[in-house]
């Protein structure tokens, strides 16, 4: 399997010739201009991405769901026990987590991969093993992980994109597990867009007042240690064993050639580190929704990316992701099979004619 | 089949106790109690209509695109000629539209069915001719149909919705197409939520500053000859045969007991008439997207629904209540095939258990 630096290498630009030819294909469309309005945007990114017109349907897909705990959560930043990250791997792999119903629901297969969970699992069909190590340590007091054991992260990501699509997937959506990982991602965030702590740190699964200024300063503290350095060395100070699988994720499906479709802040944290890392990804990142979580909505906007649905969600696992499937699918189908004012005898609006 | 009458009065309120049994479910379930956001309160509608907990996926579906002319068109508020009505529904016809491309991606059929278009449109399979009168009259000038015209639209649409349900259909879609349509939609809603005309008229498919400035003169017109008068009079006046049609189509899936999704601003209009004349068909509403156009906000919020979809969209044709239809089913499903903390031995955070 390719490393993740083999992955960064074969990232190329997305293709503007592609579309520029889905842009004026909207146009022939028996539609009033734009009046599809971000659909329309997304299929011209999708055939960017595929670079013809009009780009394939991204089907199959797949969500990979990358679990890790936090050695933060020591700082009390989440109500919830760590034991939830095994208990809801084992809930995936039975298959009653939001992700396996919303997976279901839009035809998507669900990879689960334990990249650094405290605990050891037991086997289970569909759950992969490739632990970095027992959770991160305590970024409010130390480095979450060595630069080595992010380098890892990365690769075990940047390698299941790859096999994913040798696979047959051709659209990979990410997903996430990790008790108190709102905490490394709001610090991610707040690192690589230079937004303030408090700008970006959120309620999690839901805390209250003290425990979220508690979170600030921990955000606070992680971030004030990373300022200036290399984005390798932020993800390793401050970031996480699932978010660094998944920034790899983003990086290997750019590096196939797919579009990339992000569930919301954790996956958010870990695009702004692949973006950080190989620039040319962005091309291929589609944001599947707005998570409520502050962090979401600054890392989309420095990313340049309109979320396709805005539900008040903050679930993680990938079931933003899944739900936002069936409209980038739509938009792709948009440009491939609608008739155009000539083929169907319509007449076009006479200012436009 | 029933006609507007029968099904008005067979309307009953949702039913509270369902949706009481669903919210209790929701935090059962193993995520934060709230995590899934607007999924779970719409769950939660659709147990209300279905009258029980969990409710069953909304499926299958159709969607009914009703059809018809405009007389205003004579006030020069659309760019397009009137000619792209039948043009479009052999469109339709034949498979080309947006709709009949999102309708094929989330399964649900297509019936279209002409309640006023102002041409003799040539027999095509799955399109119904319930013609009431070919196009309404110029509304800025006199009525736009009698009473006893609205009322016969208003039974095509009801009697159609009955008729889908007892052929299998579980979920009713609303669609559109009439050039010139957005004109009595604005003219609709701002009679019946007391917006100024200003407020709720846009630009349709595309017309530049002055042509709207004519648009919002003659739905000022048209809505200061309706004040304080009863709303089927409000529709006959100033509405459209396929505004109508979908009103009455509204109440007769209410009476059905099945969800109505709508989709932008000619169901959003069309869902106020439904209300006024019906009020307890509200439940039974689900808000498919927010259009572009003014007005759907305005309609939405006089209705108490949230948008499905935010996507900038002002198409119609019913495009965007089919995108939002998988997201509604996902609803359902996720009450009914999630895992609860019990049955997959996750732990509760401590302040819950």
């Amino acid at each position: 399997m390719p490393d993740f630096a083999d992955a960064a290498a074969r990232v190329v630009a997305v293709d503007d010739v592609a579309a520029a030819a889905a842009t004026a294909r909207q146009g022939r469309l028996t539609k009033p201009p734009g009046a599809l309005g971000r659909l329309e945007s997304t299929g011209i990114r999708l055939a960017a991405v595929a670079r013809r017109c009009p780009p394939p349907v991204p089907e199959p897909a797949t969500v990979a769901v990358f679990a890790g705990d936090h050695g933060v959560l020591a700082e009390g930043v989440s109500p919830w026990p760590q034991e939830v990250t095994a208990q809801m791997v084992a809930n995936f792999a039975a298959g009653g987590a939001a992700v396996n119903v919303l997976a279901g629901h839009v035809g998507a297969r669900v990879v689960v991969v334990d990249v650094g969970v405290a605990a050891d699992l037991a086997p289970a069909p569909g759950v992969v093993v490739h632990k970095v190590r027992r959770g991160t340590a305590n970024l409010a007091q130390e480095p979450a992980m060595s630069v080595a054991e992010a380098s890892q992260a990365l690769d075990v990501g940047a390698a299941l994109a790859s096999e994913l699509v040798e696979e047959g997937s051709r659209c990979l959506l990410t997903g996430d597990m990790g008790i108190g990982n709102t905490t490394p991602s709001a610090a991610l965030i707040a690192a690589l867009t230079g937004r303030s702590p408090e700008a970006v740190t959120g309620r999690g699964t839901g805390i209250d007042e003290l425990t979220w200024a508690d979170k600030v300063a921990v955000v606070a503290k992680a971030v004030a240690r990373v300022a200036g350095r290399p984005p390798l060395e932020v993800l390793a100070e401050v970031g996480g064993l699932e978010i660094a699988a998944l920034a790899g994720y983003v990086v290997g499906g750019a590096a196939a050639g797919v579009p990339v479709l992000l569930d919301g802040v954790i996956a958010n944290a870990a695009a702004l580190v692949a973006a950080a890392l190989v620039p040319d990804c962005a091309g291929y990142l589609f944001a599947g929704h707005r998570s409520t979580e502050p962090g979401s909505a600054a890392a989309l906007e420095h990313l340049g990316l309109e979320p396709l649905l805005d539900l008040d969600m903050r679930l993680g696992e990938g079931s933003g992701a899944c739900l936002a499937l069936p409209v980038l699918q739509a938009s792709a189908k948009v440009l491939a099979e609608m008739a155009t004012f000539e083929s169907a005898g319509v007449s076009e609006r006479p200012d436009d004619a």
